[in-house]
């Protein structure tokens, strides 16, 4: 193969009823992003026989590679496994390694094997056998035509685990042209006030390298991907209008890869040795999550006092009682008040507190549904800023979130302007 | 159109290169469900000329109702609308209603409007236009050859805002044949478990019902689909086969619909009127971002201390310097100081308390990675639990989160076993 083309099937009634989000397709799609094999289409189908087929026979059409996941479960509705033997004409053999697999997992957890999970080391005999460390359904690697077709099952961990360990070392030997991308994200303006600013340089990209504007949550990501045979040069090329962008874009461009915020507070906060804690109210942990998803946080994050009721602002935080009641719990004093306190508690450098009205209800005519007061505390320091956010509950949650981190980075790199 | 099948093609490169997760295809999926519309296939497709109008000619055989959603924004990689416009014959023209909004917003926004925003009020002139109140792409509706096309922009919440607004309501016209589901959420067995006591149920489920398992981080969903002309026989029908579904899977049965841990906790503590408080280590604030994500939360959420460094344990919680020497903070001594701890420093009725290593580092011989306890404390009981996770950081986070909930639950309604 050379110039591999992708397809991704993902099979399962679930998908097609929107009882599950396909969070599959986008992973797998990076990893062979990363190995220079394009995807072109994603095609979702459900548990029936015919459009399975179907979607085997015309997806093969378009790619050399299809990726299929789902299907493989050990109950009726999961029919893909006879179905894929049957297409590429094989038949049904038990499995040594796999069963053996089987009795183990279920013996770690304390439960009988029976009959329908023996069915689980059956695969068809012309396949490649994809072992599953992490569950009871193997994937599975077909050749017919000179295409490569692959099954895997829908579970995220466990398809992962093979597509590391199983699929990409074997679709290293298949790749040609290296597909590159290089990002900047950017903060603080919109889509298409970036693209204005754009306009020279986009006319001037050549035709290797295109630029795609991803807008999410008030930060705007920018990536420019190209496509060679010679990697290194396309890499220095792409660094070089990297860089052209960012100087275009000057002060809003906050990242020069696609970083997650939490990320890069992580790597400002272990540069510098110094700790964080937070005083959440409306956000209700959130924050906290989304610092703790980076490993090794414990080195710099201490803790967070979710104080969803006032009670907590006022006994565990020390927001005095008059500032409740005078200014309310939404209000610049309450949140300064909140990350004094909570710098205090958690014995902290900085401290970041975030109080607000997520909606749908709650807001009064002083405090609008939306308004989100911020504040960050250092030992000689506080600064406040005022967000109203116009979407539903959980995107209002997710903007404040997104947008306390990017405050709190920023008080810490001495980025707020005056 | 009766008996309506549907098919939803999402446009973008980020869905192909795997930057963004697509979550429209789902929610879309669930609301046409609701009308009795099935969804048959989901197609997601690059922004590319030739690859859209593959799949507009190819998915409108296959279906009545083409939803599309993507591709409508105000930069040059956004090629969906004149394309659109092109292939069902119409002209751009100005739409003033969706100008007047335009400027309207970026007021709101303090931008100044520019000519690239503008291009946006611009429809095609054989399309009805779907306003869009949250953004400046508006929606689009056309019919061709009897069926429908439904052109949406890919940001979520103006998706949604469209779809229920313009989108739904347009639909009601055309819809037959309802399509109902009733669902039973079980925990603690195993998929293949269940399916083994289902065997006898499954044999005589009629030839229009379908019974689907949905595995979900120790958690199994049972969902039974039926599709009828007579949606009142159906509903009953269903309820029927719900209940028996119920009485054989007993104990492990915990909610008799499709409702989340979150709000199944939320309905018990409205009705006792009780109050909870949490103290969270491992899981970083997770628990409390998801109790929150119910509206009127506060009603019972008093708040979460989430200690995740042990000065934290120790200053604000109480627990014991020794506790944490000796036993180590991941211990059943810890959870139990934790959450007596949390419940008297928040003062409520009950708190739940975590503490575990999610990995991927952190392990030692003693508390091996994926140990996590748990403790939940009433004025006079408390209970503890010790579990072990065998994934990565994040689905060991997810894991324990929801059983956390369902451990608090549990408690709260007497059903953890002695």
């Amino acid at each position: 193969m050379s110039n591999i083309n992708a397809v991704i099937i993902t099979i399962g009634d679930e998908l097609l009823i929107g009882q599950t989000i396909d969070t599959n397709s986008a992973w797998i799609a990076q990893r062979l992003n990363e190995l220079g094999i394009d995807v072109v289409r994603r095609v979702a189908v459900g548990d029936e026989r015919l459009a399975i087929i179907n979607a085997l026979d015309e997806e093969s059409q378009r790619a050399s590679l299809i990726i299929i996941t789902g299907g493989l479960g050990p109950t009726s509705d999961d029919i893909t496994k006879p179905l894929l033997c049957e297409y590429f004409g094989g038949t049904l053999v038990r499995d040594e390694r796999v069963l053996a697999h089987l009795y183990e997992l279920f013996k770690r957890r304390n439960r009988p094997v029976i009959e329908r999970n023996l069915k689980q080391a059956d695969v068809p005999d012309n396949c490649t056998v994809l072992f599953n460390e992490m569950g009871t359904a193997p994937g599975m690697w077909f050749e017919k035509n000179g295409k490569v077709y692959v099954s895997l099952p829908g579970v995220p961990f466990e398809m992962k685990h093979i597509m590391q360990h199983e699929v990409l070392p074997r679709l290293k030997h298949h790749t040609s042209d290296a597909l590159v991308h290089r990002s900047i994200v950017t903060a603080g303006e919109g889509e298409s006030f970036i693209a204005e600013k754009l306009v020279g340089f986009e006319e001037k990209l050549p035709a290797h390298i295109k630029l795609a504007y991803l807008p999410d949550s008030g930060f705007v990501k920018l990536r420019l991907t190209g496509r060679s045979q010679h990697p290194d040069m396309l890499v220095a090329e792409l660094e070089q209008l990297q860089s052209e962008l960012a100087g275009i874009l000057g002060p809003i461009v906050i990242a020069h890869e696609d970083i997650p915020m939490e990320v890069l507070l992580s790597r400002t906060l272990l540069e510098k040795k110094q700790t964080i804690g937070l005083a959440e109210s409306c956000t209700g942990g959130f924050i906290g999550h989304t610092v703790t998803q980076v490993p090794g946080a414990s080195a710099y994050f201490m803790g967070s006092i979710v104080s969803y009721d006032n009670a907590v602002k006022q006994h565990v935080l020390g927001v005095p009682a008059t500032t409740l009641t005078e200014q309310g719990a939404v209000s610049e004093a309450t949140v300064i008040a909140m990350a004094q306190g909570a710098r205090r508690v958690l014995n902290t450098d900085y401290a970041l507190s975030v109080s607000g009205v997520l909606g749908p209800d709650g807001g009064t005519d002083r405090v609008k549904v939306g308004t989100v007061w911020m504040a960050v505390a250092s030992a000689t320091e506080v600064r406040t800023k005022e967000f109203r956010f116009f979407y539903d509950r959980e995107r209002n949650k997710e903007m404040a979130v997104k947008n306390a981190i990017l405050f709190l980075w920023k008080f810490i790199n001495g980025k707020l302007s005056a």
